[in-house]
Formats: structure tokens, sequence, C-alpha cells
């Protein structure tokens, strides 16, 4: 008797999908698990357009709420990032059933700041590549991780500096820092907290290493690690430091480890980092 | 009897300063006031270059407690913004002796994260121009308008919203973002709060806005006024909604008042916003 199929709902929070993109993923799908592929159940409100967003603010927490609220789904995997979710975290957040207590939530960049929030609550969630990776160069490498880390959880799939034994979690670095001492913060204590950022000054870096390493919160982490800060912007002056220079030196100034590089980042490379242990 | 010349520190704590600027603001200052100018102290450090910085750290927390712990100089005036404020801001803290509260510090932009963390300790500081806008179009007025209320405390100078009687603060909202949750963050409860911003694009206007309104301390805020947002970056999607809808926006969501514009921004125009009272 055949497994019962994995049901993955995909869901945009923040800038709009398209319906190409998604048939891409979703053969890349039949062809990685011919046997038995993942059912992928494209909310349609991801496809909406206003402005900036994949559709207002309304059609965005619907939609993420009736795939979250979904006993049927077993996962919820953001479609891509952009911007919005600060948007419609909050309003989410409240309009969760016990139903979303039961699946996975899968995404990073601006679906961070959700991940932060699911985390906060006590709902299971995991930084890596989104639907929209696809179209990277490599782009299906890192669909294919994903997939697998959402089907078979397998294991090489994961970050490797992760021990199984130390809780972790991965964020874009503008996005933890636009969260800290708001309601969507969670507790990172005892946690390694990996970073990583794209198309950024070095000297905005700088600054917003600064907060992240000045909030008390984050100062009980057991450590930072260092993602890819890829497609840096040119600084008029020279900064002087590289990013890794940077984040070692504010862990030195705040008292935090510095644990060395992450394997993450706005690449096909990037790694699953799951969050908490 | 000539009155005793006021003395002004001015120090470059953020990225360097030039000679050149310092003797147009000195040749300002005596035009203005040519019975008894003021003497205009401009400390050495200030034309330093360490990379995107006025010297190193440790260069630029000495020459802002020089100024600050000087007993014969009446206010620290900063030379101009840039980045780099951050950097420097705990230690220099640290090192304050008694004559620091005994002046007052004027400007604004990344200056706002000293004047954060100094009100927060009790001192007296204004959100307002510093030296380096005399090269702007019309900076002369700019810089006469700080000369004025510095050496006369001429209210013609002020920024025209202020009662008298509620206690208000200013700043660039990305530099007020990026201190929240950080013993930076000074307490605004009942404060009128003016934010401007340059430079951005109006989706990130709308992050920081998101994250400025989320914290519970600006909650308690008497409410939020908008300078001027000015050269605005262009987003590839148009935003939809202006920079004072998204305040607008972002207040009513969170509770705060919104009460109109404010006559600040990264411009000869930018009015003085003492804090407190």
């Amino acid at each position: 008797m055949a497994k019962k199929a994995m049901r993955i709902g995909i869901v945009a929070i923040s800038s709009p999908f398209n319906p190409k993109t998604a048939d891409r993923v979703q053969r890349l799908a039949a062809s990685i698990f011919p046997e038995n592929p993942p059912e992928l159940v494209v909310h349609p409100n991801s496809f909406l357009t206003h402005g900036h967003f994949a559709g207002p603010d309304s059609a965005r927490i619907d939609a993420f709420l009736e795939i979250a609220n979904d006993p049927e789904i077993d996962a919820l995997w953001f479609a891509r990032g952009g911007y919005g979710a600060c948007r419609v975290a909050e309003a989410a957040l409240r309009g969760l059933e016990p139903a979303a207590g039961e699946k996975v939530y899968l995404g990073y960049s601006d679906a961070g700041v959700m991940l932060a929030a699911l985390y906060g609550q006590g709902y299971r969630v995991a930084h890596g590549p989104m639907c929209q990776d696809i179209v990277r160069t490599d782009g299906d490498a890192a669909v294919a991780r994903a997939l697998n880390w959402l089907v078979n959880a397998d294991p090489g799939t994961l970050e490797p500096s992760l021990d199984g034994s130390t809780p972790a979690a991965a964020f874009n670095m503008i996005t933890l820092s636009q969260i800290l001492g708001t309601s969507l913060q969670p507790d990172l204590t005892a946690h390694v907290i990996m970073l990583e950022e794209i198309s950024e000054y070095l000297y905005k870096i700088d600054r917003t290493m600064h907060h992240v390493t000045a909030n008390p919160g984050i100062r009980k982490a057991a450590g930072i690690r260092l993602g890819r800060c890829s497609d840096m912007l040119e600084n008029d002056t020279d900064f002087g430091m590289t990013a890794e220079e940077i984040v070692r030196d504010w862990c030195e100034r705040s008292g935090i480890s510095y644990l060395g590089t992450a394997d993450i980042g706005h690449d096909a490379d990037n790694r699953i980092v799951p969050f908490g242990i």
C-alpha cells in the first residue's frame, strides 16, 4: 500500500510569487520523488500582486492562516521573501489554531520575521531555501534540499555545524535587527545564532551588528556564526574591515562568542537550520 | 564690560570633518555675532581619517570626552553625521565627568545615537543642524540657526509645533530603529517623537516604521510627527503609499497618535528640537 503523500502548503506572505515558478517547483518535486511525490498546495493568493506585496495584507494573512490551520497539510513552505512579513506577523499569529502546531514552517530572508514570531510561540520552524530559489543559478539544488528536508528529514541537508545538542536559529541580519525590542523577538538564550546578509554596505553591516549585539537577549546567546554576506554594495570609502572582521569585533565587544562561519546565505548552497535543537 | 564669549566645542564622532568647512563655520559665526562672537573650539581629532571614520574609535572617544568634560566649554556641537556614533557611544558615556552635565549637545542624523544615549542619562540635548550643513544649498541659514540657538536660545529657531509643555525628541528614523531594545534607547514616555529620513526606499521606511511602532517603549509616546523624507530611492515597484501614509498607517495599527508633520530633515530648513520640555 502506498504511503500517503506528504502535503506541503506553499504561501507567499511577502512579495508576489508566480505560477511559472510554482510549476517548476512542482516538476522538480515529481522528478525527485517519482514513487510518492509530495503534494504541493500553493495558496492562490500567493499569485496576487498589490504594489510590493503578494496581495493586500488581509489576503496574505488569510492565505497564511488557511495553510497553517489546515490539518490535512503537513508543512508550510514560504514561497519567497522580498518584503512584507512584518506587516502581517502579529495578525497571523493571533489567528493560529491547534492544527498549526502540528506542522513545520520553512523559509528565510523576509520570512524570518514569521519564523521568529512562530518560534517565540513554540512552533517548529526552520531557516532554509524557498520555492523562489529555483530561479537562481543551481537553484534546483536549493529547492531539492528543502524538499529532502521537508519530506525525508534528510540529515545531509542540515547546516554542518549543527551538533544536535546546542539549540540554533538563523536569520537575515537586518531582519533580526528590525524585530529586536518588539514582541516578535524570540528568546534565543543559549542558542547559536547564524546570520547572513545580502546587498548591503559594510557600514550598514557594522551598524546592524552593533544593534544585534547590544541587545540584552541576544547577549545571552551561546554564540554567533556568520553565513555568507553576498553582493555587498561598494562603500564610498573602503570600510577597512571584512564582514567577518566586523562580526568578530562586535562579538568581542559584547561578550558574545564568535563561533566561525555558517553554511547559509542568499544562494543555492543555503543549508537548513531547524530552530531549537 | 564685554560679556564673556560663549565657547562651543565641535567634535566629529562619525565621519571625518575638514578644516575648510570648519573655517567657513568660523567666518559665519564671526559675521553673525560681530560684537561678541562665540569661540568655536574644533577638536583636532575631528579632521582625522580612518576608513569611514574621523579617526579610530579611541580617537573619537577621546575627542568627545575632552570637549564634554571641559568645564570651560559651554556646548558640544557635533560637527557632522555619516556613520560611527554607535561604535563609541557606550565608552563615551562611561567617561563623562560632572562638567559634561553643565553643557548642551546639538546634532542629528548619526549623532542621534549620542543624543539618545545622553538624554537617557539626563543630559541636555537637541536635534538640529551641524557644522557640515554649511555646504548644503542655503546651508548658511542652517548653521546660523544652530548658532542662534546655542548662543541666544532664540525661540525663532525652534521646531514650530513645540508647545513648551509636551516633552519632545527627534531622530533619524533608522537611527532610532537601530538602538531599540538596547541600553542606548531612552525613555520617551509621553514625548512627541519627530522622525525624518533620507535616501531610503519606501519599503524600508515601512519596515523601519513597523519596528519603531512595535516597540513597547515607543508605544508610550504622546505621538509621532513626520519630518521630511528626502531624496527617497526609487522602488522597483511603486510602493503605493507615501511616507506620510506609511507613518500614519503604523501609528494607527499600534495605537500611537499621528500628530502631523514636523519641520525637521536632512536639509537647510531643519529646525531645532530640544529633547524634553
